[in-house]
């Protein structure tokens, strides 16, 4: 097999064997095919697509590239949450918490963040000691124990994929939607869970821009992901503004904590039950959806979701001091008031112009490599719908530095303020259950 | 300047600018740009291509990242010819020597050959002892004693568009018009020439394969020829079959030599007479085409092309004698006549499966570092329009090894035998004068 024919065969918009799927992906990862050749080929796909045969074979060949965790030690089904990206997104932070306080092992395997999305690992990282560095004994352990224990992502997992996404990263080959379902599919699947629940973002903020185009993705990684002999559930979300009012690792953990007190901003707690919801079907914790919702209320108005969090942090070695006192969490020197200079509703609030002001403020990631503060970020004050007079705090910018100019530029650019208000697109599009 | 911008431009069907086609060009050569940024670039532009003032861009810097020839030496205006490519072209062989006999200075600058079609250079390999090393002066003193001189293709011209090939050869990436068409001009351009003659084929044994698209890519060279400020032609022939009866490398060139006796088959004598007379035209040794004919038929009655033939092979160190006993060109040792199974007639004789017949003779290279054998490559008997009955000779292969099973049944399929004759394609499709 020519990997210079596979090209020409995907160029000409035809579709690939299982045989030739096999050959690409073992091929690349052994480095019998090019970068040259590679890149040229993903290009090719970002055109012509994938069938779901083809996605199907990738995923799966890319998931055997390397270590299948084994989670078979681990009693009860395990369910797994995966978000495509967001901005302010502490859904699964605050989910952790309650599906474990209601006995459902979570055994969450997670990334740090790149670019001007968190991850959830770095959020664990504002408790002090905390380690996610765990053996699979100590993981399964430890879900065994407390229903719950959050680990790094090994490197082990679908290293075709890591490679290939490398690749993609910079040859403009990222945003096509076979690529991405098969690139999240191959490393959920390797991960071992019973069940994976898929929060699709849609927006400025996110992969996909649009509704349909996050609805596709959502459709076919519930299949790959059924085919693949998992239970399977996408809900579909907006990013079309950031979720809740915090961007940043502290501040979101500071908003996730607040929510499992019963504080929380209306949208995100949407978001949560949403996917929560799905969770509990799935590990048949609810026969169905309200049972499931009010059974997540009862466990944050009881207080045992927070009392689940200090129960994990303390699991992993971390401080739960802060938990009850988020003074304790990384402050910034900084806070400077961003005003309003417009009167009327905002109609827009560009969520992406706020993840990328949090990450020039060093809360993120430009290259895999850069270390971030986990201290700043920026808490909005007004959101989509609300009205503002000349001189409101639209929002707050927390940083190392006194006054930074170019972001509270960006974040003032960020709000669209006018004299009509418009309906505001509701946080929860679509679920598409398996 | 980033290529990760640049790719994705592309990628989203925007043109690029002049500066940025400047950044991709120097920043490919010199290596800052990795090949795998360039190949998915260049399937971008497969699919998206690139316009007139984008193809130009990239033709002028390609042109300009190596050594442009300086012919003002040579007095008269020169004119070069370049045809894109086919099966049994010995075209160029016949022209220069007409063309110089009638004084006119052709200064010809060559490749070897790669894949199916033959180079002019390695036809002049038969001659033993001819030399296409030569450095600019001695060619610029030939050219002006005897109006002709062939010398091998420096590889310090246009070397951004040699290393762009190399890349688009193993990554799917040939066959786009405004990369073929900057890759071609850049290398003539470079070349120094006043006027190019452009032989643009279509078809089977061609790269392009429709009329359309031959006319199209032979127009996009024109224009761009043209705005660097030559005089340009182009005329666009069939390679639905190959051209004249013989294909391989002395078996073309004892072609050639009986066309400048004045025994040329039909169709190669058309698209001699087709360039010659735009040569005459641009070079101002004719005012119109008839005349320009007439010229060029009494230079073969009078014999004053094959002498000129003659004059070069002796002025570049080559043995003339086999010009008047081809008997003492590079021979085979096995001659094996292919018989006709059928009787009807040849509708189709594919070109291109002549082509790589006679290069897995050995009389073509698959790679650039293969060497080739002269003696090989078949003689075709009977044409598109012949009538042949059952047991009549098709086409006799030349080989080193007797009777080649696997070359043989390939020239058996290349024709098409039926009861009902179709009409046959003219030779000339269209000529475009710039």
């Amino acid at each position: 097999m020519q990997m210079y024919d596979l090209i020409m065969k995907k160029k000409r918009g035809l579709a690939l064997s299982e045989e030739e799927i096999h050959y690409l992906v073992s091929g690349y990862t052994n480095g019998e095919i090019k970068d040259y050749q590679m890149s040229a080929f993903l290009m090719a796909v970002c055109f012509q697509g994938m069938n779901e045969q083809e996605t199907f074979a990738l995923t799966m060949n890319m998931r055997d590239s390397g270590r299948i965790l084994d989670l078979s030690g681990i009693s009860g089904v395990k369910v797994d949450k995966h978000s495509t990206g967001g901005v302010g997104d502490k859904t699964t932070f605050v989910l952790l918490a309650v599906i474990a306080s209601l006995g459902v092992p979570v055994a969450k395997m997670s990334g740090r963040g790149l670019g001007h999305t968190g991850g959830t690992i770095d959020k664990f990282d504002c408790f002090e000691g905390f380690s996610t560095e765990l053996t699979t004994e100590e993981f399964t352990e430890k879900v065994n124990r407390h229903y719950i224990a959050v680990a790094g992502q090994s490197g082990e997992l679908a290293p075709a994929d890591k490679k290939m996404y490398a690749l993609r990263d910079v040859t403009g080959t990222v945003d096509e939607i076979s690529l991405i379902a098969s690139s999240i599919m191959s490393k959920k699947l390797a991960a071992g869970c019973d069940a994976i629940v898929l929060d699709v973002t849609y927006g400025q903020g996110a992969f996909m821009k649009t509704k349909e185009d996050a609805e596709k993705l959502a459709a076919l990684m519930v299949k790959i992901g059924k085919s693949a002999g998992k239970k399977m559930s996408a809900v579909i979300t907006s990013m079309c503004e950031p979720l809740g009012y915090s961007v940043g690792n502290a501040l979101e953990v500071i908003e996730a904590i607040e929510a499992l007190k019963g504080n929380a901003p209306k949208d995100l707690m949407e978001v949560v039950f949403a996917l929560g919801e799905q969770m509990l079907l799935l590990a048949g914790r609810a026969k169905e959806r309200n049972e499931a919702r009010k059974l997540m209320e009862e466990a944050i108005a009881s207080g045992a979701a927070l009392e689940k969090l200090k129960e994990l942090v303390v699991s992993q070695g971390g401080n739960p001091a802060c938990i009850d006192v988020p003074e304790l969490f990384p402050t910034a020197p900084h806070q400077t008031d961003i005003l309003s200079e417009k009167e009327g509703y905002v109609t827009d609030l560009d969520a992406l112009a706020v993840g990328l002001a949090s990450m020039h403020l060093g809360g993120g990631r430009a290259a895999k490599e850069d270390g971030i503060d986990l201290s700043v970020g920026v808490v909005l004050r007004k959101k989509c719908g609300d009205y503002v007079k000349k001189g409101d705090v639209l929002a707050q910018v927390h940083s190392r530095e006194s006054h930074p100019q170019e972001v509270i530029r960006s974040i003032k650019e960020a709000y669209t303020i006018r004299t009509e208000n418009i309906k505001k697109e509701p946080v929860i599009y679509r679920i598409i259950c398996g």
